[in-house]
């Protein structure tokens, strides 16, 4: 069947959420948010692209940073609205250089940071 | 640091999107929706808690199915405004009896299934 991004379960303000994940070794890298147009252009150009909520702008990942996310595999879950996209990342995912967003974690009721930021 | 889930950032209906990631090989098998209470109850019974946008109501992964998922490791994203819990899951994650919800991909202009329900 043909791949549809309208026919997505978008939210109130036309966007799903988008988990980013390594391709090489599975690490969930980000979350961010899509709409159907940086759906459109993720698909059409094999670079990941997202819509900046608080820019309320496409925001193609890596564009100035160069820290861009070469799309491998686009998924789909059950309910239509959430995208996995598997990804080829160069370099940090996180704003804060490091590898992923996901650097902390919640052990015995403490913040524990997992990995520093990359060299 | 200690954690308090009141520090994060919750949407404007007080919930977080939580991405659930296979502790043993990293797929990613399901996001859905957390609230304060829920990340409470998750962490001090081992048992991840989301909640229920359709039903209102705190839903104990697997409670009912049995497909529950034990809680192994709970992170924070940067912003505080994603989680992501790794766990072991017990049978399908997925209402539709597959192991993962992100089992459509979309492949030049295609949907494509890549895995059927479990047995």
């Amino acid at each position: 069947m043909a791949f549809d991004p309208t026919s997505l379960r978008f939210d109130d303000k036309g966007l799903v959420p988008c988990i980013a994940q390594d391709a090489d070794n599975g690490d969930v890298l980000m979350m961010a948010w899509m709409n159907a147009e940086a759906i459109a252009r993720t698909l059409e150009t094999g670079r990941v692209t997202y819509w900046s909520r608080s820019r309320q702008s496409f925001w193609v990942k890596g564009e100035t940073s160069g820290h861009i996310q070469q799309l491998v595999d686009f998924r789909v879950d059950c309910d239509r609205d959430c995208l996995l996209v598997t990804v080829r990342q160069e370099g940090p995912a996180c704003h804060t250089n490091r590898r992923s967003c996901f650097y902390t974690a919640v052990r015995d009721g403490e913040e524990v940071e997992l990995m520093g930021p990359m060299e």
